[in-house]
C-alpha cells in the first residue's frame, strides 16, 4: 500500500482512481486537488476517505505518488505550481491519452531527479465529471506504463503495483509506440465519429432532410464516442497530430479504393473485405474487449 | 388482420416478421418459403403458428400479402419464380435497405397490375439468421414505406396498418429520398466501419503491433457494425453506389479539413466542431434513437 497519494484533477478518471484507491486500499492517505468548485461539490458526495486540499505547498513534498488527471493542456501550469515543492522520492504520473508530448514536456520542465512515469488507463467513456467515477472502472482493463531509458525500475514497479491494485492489467511500452497505436485504435475512430456526425448534419442543413430520425441504421453508434469531452479531445488531436495525420491519409486511401470497388461492382474483392472485418470483430470479442450481445445489448 | 401472408426468405428480419405476425395477430395464416435447410431447421424451433412451404405455385395466388425478406441480389430470381402466379389483389413488399434499384427492377420485371410497395423497417443488427428473430424487433422503430405516383393508396393503407400492427411507426417517402438519407445515416457509417477495421489491420500487419488489444479506446464500437452480414452489405453498397460515392466524397472533404485544423492547431474551430457533435448525440438520445447510458450500458 502506498502511504500518501495526491490526485490533481478529479473528473471521471481522477475520481475513479480516488474511489478505487479507497475501496481497494491502494493508498493510506488520499489527497485531492480540484480547481472546479462544482466538481468539489460533487466530490463531497463520495463516501470515500480522502481530503480535498487547496494549497499544494505543504502537501506535495510529503507525497509518495502524485497522479495528474486533469486535461493535458493544464499539465504545464500544474508542473509550474508543484515543481519547486517536489521531492525526489515522489513518483509523478498522469493519465493522458498521448505520451510523446508529455514525455518531452516533462523532460524540459521538471526539476532534475524527479521521476515522471506516464500512465494510460484504457477506460475512458463518452461521459465526464466526478459523478461518473467508478471504483471498478479499471477492473480487467489495460493500463499502459511508459518506459524510456531514464525510467527508474524500482519506481516503475511501485507504480505498476499501484495500478494492479486498482484492478488494471499492465503493459509497458515507449511513448512513440504508444502514440502510434492509439492514433489508430482510438484517435482515428474518434475523429471519424466527429466527422461523420458533421457530414450528416452538414447534409441535413443543406437538404432539409431529417436524417437523425433514421440514425438507428448505424449513425447512432458513432454519435456515442463523438459525445466525448471536447477539451480532452482537442488536447489529444493537437498533441498527436503527426501520427493522426498519417492515420487519416491511410484511411482516405482505403476509402478511395472502397469507392472504386463499389463503383465497378467487384464482387470477390468486396466480399473478402467485408468478411475480414467480421473476423476482427470476433477477435475483439474473443479478447474480451467487447461484449458479445447484439447491439451491445442496449435494446 | 390480413388473411394470408407469405414470407419469402426468413433470416433475422423475416423470422421477426413471422414472430410478430403470430404474436400480434397481424395475419391469420402465415406461410414461409426459405431455401436454406439449416434455416428451416432453426425455424421449426419457433413456437409460432406458421407453415413452411416448398412449392409456391399453389400458395402465391391466394396471398393477400407477400413479404420478400431475402438478400436483395435474390429478388430478381424470386420475382421470376412467382411472377406468373401473382394475383392483382396481392400486395407485394420487401424489406430491402436500398430502394431505387428495387423500384426500377420491379417496374421492369413484375407483371402488369401487380402492386409492389417497398418497406424498410429500420431494425437491423450485426447478427443475422432466424435464431436472432424477435417478435418485438419492430416496436417503436421506424418503417419507411416507398410511395411513387403509381402507388395504390388503398394498398398503401393496408400495408401501413400491417407494419403498425407489428409495432412500427410509419413514414412515407419516395425511393430517391430514401436512398440519399440512408447513404448518410447507414451506408456511410457501415463502410467507414469496414474501412476503419481494415486500416487498423493493415497497419497491424505492417508494424507487427498488437492493436486489437487496445480496441476499447474506440475501435471496438466500429467493429460491431463491421460484423454485419457481408451479402446484405455487398448488395446495399452495389445498389446504392452512386449516392454512397457522393457521401464518401463529402466525408473525405471533411476529413481533409479536420487534418488541416489539427495540424495548424486551430483552437476555436476544433472546439466548435467537437461541441456540435456532442449536441447531435443529445438530439439522438432525445429522439430516443439510442439509450442514454455511458458505453451503451455494456459494462
Amino acid at each position: 500500500m502506498i502511504n500518501n497519494v495526491l490526485i490533481i484533477g478529479c473528473g471521471l478518471i481522477g475520481s475513479s482512481i480516488l474511489r478505487a484507491c479507497s475501496k481497494k486500499k491502494a493508498a493510506k492517505n488520499i489527497f485531492v486537488k480540484e480547481k472546479s468548485i462544482s466538481n468539489i461539490k460533487k466530490l463531497k458526495k463520495i463516501r470515500s476517505n480522502f481530503k480535498v486540499v487547496d494549497n499544494l505547498r505543504n502537501i506535495v513534498p510529503k507525497m509518495d505518488l502524485i497522479v495528474i488527471s486533469s486535461h493535458m493542456s493544464q499539465y504545464k501550469q500544474i508542473i509550474d505550481s508543484i515543481n519547486i515543492h517536489l521531492n525526489k522520492k515522489t513518483i509523478l504520473t498522469d493519465v493522458s491519452s498521448t505520451k510523446n508530448h508529455i514525455s518531452k514536456m516533462s523532460k524540459k520542465e521538471l526539476k532534475k531527479g524527479v521521476a515522471w512515469i506516464s500512465s494510460h488507463p484504457i477506460s475512458g467513456s463518452e461521459v465526464s465529471g466526478p459523478e461518473y467515477g467508478d471504483a471498478n472502472l479499471f477492473n480487467g482493463k489495460w493500463c499502459i506504463l511508459i518506459k524510456d531509458k531514464r525510467t527508474n525500475e524500482n519506481k516503475l514497479k511501485i507504480l505498476s503495483k499501484f495500478w494492479k491494485r486498482l484492478g488494471s492489467k499492465i503493459v509497458i511500452m515507449d511513448a512513440k509506440k504508444h502514440d502510434i497505436i492509439f492514433s489508430l485504435t482510438s484517435h482515428l475512430p474518434h475523429l471519424i465519429a466527429y466527422n461523420l456526425i458533421q457530414t450528416a448534419t452538414d447534409f441535413e442543413k443543406s437538404k432539409k432532410y431529417n436524417l437523425l430520425n433514421f440514425s438507428a441504421g448505424g449513425l447512432r453508434d458513432f454519435s456515442r464516442i463523438a459525445a466525448s469531452n471536447e477539451i480532452m479531445w482537442r488536447d489529444i488531436f493537437f498533441s498527436n497530430s503527426e501520427n493522426i495525420s498519417k492515420a487519416i491519409d491511410l484511411f482516405i486511401k482505403n476509402l478511395k479504393s472502397f469507392k472504386q470497388i463499389i463503383k465497378s461492382k467487384k464482387n470477390k474483392m468486396i466480399i473478402k473485405k467485408l468478411k475480414e472485418a467480421k473476423k476482427v470483430r470476433k477477435k475483439i470479442i474473443k479478447l474480451k474487449h467487447d461484449i458479445n450481445r447484439p447491439d451491445f445489448g442496449r435494446n
